[in-house]
C-alpha cells in the first residue's frame, strides 16, 4: 500500500453524497435543501429550515407545528449541566468551550438513543446553553427558555430576558437559515466520521462543535467588528485599508478558500443587515460598514489584480449579528446555533446510508528499537 | 470539479504522516513509538509508552519522575463535573456518553488553553471520569484519585476502592500500552481533523470518544466476555462454534479489517491474561478460553478456507480486562482511557506540522426549488 497518495488536506477527495447543500464557489452559487440560499433564508423560518434538511421538503401547516412543539418543549437544561455552565463562566473559559460541554451532555434528561430524536434534542438546547452561559458570564441569572417563542425569538429572549422585537428576530433567523449549512466544511465532516462508526448524534454535534471551535473554521467575526467599528470611528476606510495592504496584512472579511466570486451568503446577510438597521432607525453605522467594503474590493482588486477578494460570511455576520444583540464573545456559538441544523442533518444522512470513514497514515518514525529499562537510561 | 473520485470510506486514502505507529497487516505487525508492541507493552508502564508517543524517546529517571508526578497532580475532578456523571448515572447512559460528558469538561480547573498541557490534563482524568461513573452506578461514593500510585494503580483503586495487587495493575498495563495506538482509525482520524482547524486538543479527545463508541470501531467486547463465559460453561467449544457457523452467524473476537494474519495484540494480551490467571491461581476460565481459539481457528478455516480468521484484540480484552476487575460496561471506555495516549499525540503531531482536512461532497438533491408559503402547502 505503499505507493498510495499523500493528500493532507484531503483536497478534491469526494467522501459524501449529500442532498443538503451544494456549494458553487465559480459561479457564487449556495443551494441548501433545493433553495438558493436567498430564496430560503429571506423566507423560512428556522424550524422550516431544518425540516427541510432532515425531510427534503417543507413542512404543511400541521407538521411545522408540530415541528416546533416539539423543538420548544425540550429546551431546558437540567442543573448538573447549568452548574457546569456557570463553572465554565467562572473560569472565563470560551463560549465554544461551554458549548462542547453543554452538547456532549444534551442526552441527559432525555430519552433513549434514537438519532432523530437525538438531533430535535441537540438543535433545541444549543442555544440554551449558550444563553445560560452567557448569563452567568454577565453575573445575571440565566433565563427559562419560553415555549410560545419560535427558535431564534427565544434564543433572543434568554440572551436579554426580554422578548425580542420582530426585527431583531428576523435579521436573527436570516443569519441562522444562511449558515444552516456549507457543505463538506470540516466540523460537517467531523460529524459524519463520527457517526460513520454507527456512534450516535449527540457525540456527532459535539465533535463537530470542537471543529468549528478553531479560528481556520469558524474564523474570527469578533475582531471582524472590531474593525467595522474602528473603521466607523475614524471615519476615513480609504486610510484603514491603505495602512493594511501596505504593512502586507490580510484583510479580515474579505477572500475564501472556495468562492472565487463574492460569497452569495454575504449578499443575505448584507440585505438583512440593510433591513434590521433600516427598521432600527439607526443606519449610520450600516452605512459605514458598506462604504468600507466599496472601497476595500477596490482597493483589494487594485493590490491583487489577479486574484478577485470579496466580503466573506464574516463580514456582514458582524455587523449583522451586533445589530440583532448578539455579543462579539458569542459571535462562532452563535454560528455553531444554527449549523448543529446541518451537522445532525448530515449526521442523519450519513447513517441511513452508511459506510465507516477510515483514512490511512503514512509511517515515517523507527522500526524494531529495543528497550532499555529506566534505570539504564 | 464534478470528476473528482467519490470515496465514501477513503479507502486507500493517506492523510498524515505520522511517527506514532505502523500496522503491517499482512505480516501481522504493529509498531508503537518504534518499538513492537511487544517489546512496548511487556515492558512499559503507561507513563512510559505515553511519554514515548509525546517525544519519540523514552524519559530519562527524573523525566519519568516528573511526569508521572504531573498526571497524578492533575487527576481531580470538580464537583460540577461529577454532578454531571452522577445524573449519567442515575439515568443509565452508557459508560461512554459520561466518559463524552467528563472529557468535554476536561479543561475546567486547569489552566489556559495549551496543547501539550491539555493533553495532559486529559489523559490524566479519563480514569477519574470512568471511575466516578462506575462508582455511582454502583451506588457508591466515588473514590479520591491517590498521587501515590501509577496511572493503572490508580484507576483500578478509583474502581473498587482498594488498592490493587501487583499481577492485576502489570495486566491492566499491558492492555493499555498495547491498545494505546493504532494508525489512523476512525476515531484518531477524528481527533487530527478537529484540531486541523486549529482547535484545541480537549475538543478532540471529545470528539475522539465520539467516535470510539460507535460499534463499528469500538467494537464489543463486553458480548465477547458473555460468549466466552457461555462457552466455558457448556464445556464444548466445537459444538457453540459449529451452531454459530450452521446459523450463519458472524463468531464475535475473529477477524479484523487491516490483519490477514492474527492480530499482534492479541498474542500480547493472551500472554498477559496468561501470567494473570496464573498469578491469580484462576486457571480454569484461561484455559478454557485458549481451547475456544484453538478450535475456533480450527473450524473458521475450514469453514472459509479462502480468507484467514484469527483472534482479534477484543478476544482477548475480554478475558484479560474481566480478569483484572474491570467490569464489562467499562471495557469501551477502557480501551478510551488508554487509546487517549494516542489521541492526544496525534493531535500534537497534527498541530507540529498543521494542514486543514476538508473533503468535497457530491450534490446529488435539487436546484431552483421555489418558495412556497406555509398557507399553501
Amino acid at each position: 500500500m505503499g505507493d498510495d497518495i499523500l493528500n493532507r488536506g484531503l483536497e478534491g477527495i469526494r467522501v459524501a453524497e449529500t442532498r443538503l447543500s451544494d456549494i458553487d464557489g465559480e459561479a457564487g452559487e449556495l443551494t441548501i435543501g433545493g433553495y438558493s440560499v436567498d430564496e430560503l433564508a429571506r423566507n423560512a423560518t428556522y424550524e422550516e429550515s431544518v425540516f427541510l434538511l432532515f425531510h427534503d421538503r417543507l413542512p404543511s401547516p400541521d407538521e411545522l407545528d408540530e415541528f416546533r412543539a416539539d423543538l420548544a418543549g425540550q429546551r431546558t437544561i437540567g442543573d448538573e449541566v447549568r452548574a457546569v455552565l456557570r463553572r465554565a463562566a467562572d473560569e472565563d473559559k470560551p463560549a465554544m468551550d461551554a458549548l462542547r460541554m453543554g452538547a456532549a451532555a444534551a442526552n441527559l434528561g432525555a430519552g433513549a438513543e434514537d438519532p432523530e430524536a437525538d438531533a430535535r434534542r441537540v438543535i433545541a438546547v444549543f442555544p440554551t446553553i449558550v444563553a445560560t452561559y452567557w448569563r452567568y458570564r454577565e453575573g445575571e441569572a440565566p433565563v427559562e427558555p419560553r415555549e410560545d417563542l419560535r427558535h431564534a425569538a427565544n434564543y433572543l429572549y434568554m440572551l436579554t430576558g426580554e422578548e425580542p422585537d420582530d426585527p431583531a428576530v428576523r435579521g436573527l433567523e436570516t443569519y441562522l437559515n444562511t449558515v444552516v449549512d456549507h457543505g463538506l466544511n470540516a466540523s460537517t465532516f467531523t460529524a459524519r466520521t463520527v457517526v460513520s462508526t454507527e456512534s450516535d448524534v449527540v457525540s456527532a454535534a459535539t465533535a463537530a462543535v470542537g471543529a468549528l471551535k478553531g479560528p481556520l473554521h469558524g474564523g474570527a467575526p469578533g475582531p471582524v467588528l472590531d474593525m467595522l467599528r474602528t473603521v466607523h470611528e475614524r471615519g476615513d476606510p480609504e486610510a484603514f485599508v491603505r495602512e493594511k495592504l501596505d504593512a502586507g496584512e490580510r484583510l479580515m472579511g474579505f477572500g475564501h478558500r472556495v468562492y472565487r466570486v463574492r460569497d452569495p451568503r454575504a449578499a443575505v446577510l448584507s440585505a438583512a443587515a440593510s433591513e434590521f438597521y433600516e427598521d432600527a432607525g439607526d443606519t449610520e453605522f450600516f452605512e459605514s460598514v458598506k462604504a468600507f467594503e466599496d472601497v476595500a474590493v477596490d482597493l483589494l482588486a487594485e493590490h491583487k489584480p489577479d486574484r478577485r477578494l470579496d466580503t466573506n460570511v464574516e463580514f456582514y455576520t458582524a455587523a449583522l449579528l451586533d445589530g440583532v444583540g448578539i455579543p462579539k464573545e458569542l459571535f462562532t456559538a452563535c454560528f455553531a446555533v444554527s449549523r448543529v441544523g446541518g451537522w445532525t442533518a448530515h449526521a442523519l444522512e450519513q447513517l441511513g446510508d452508511n459506510r465507516l470513514i477510515r483514512p490511512l497514515s503514512t509511517y515515517v518514525g523507527d522500526h524494531d528499537r529495543s528497550w532499555t529499562p529506566v534505570v539504564e537510561r
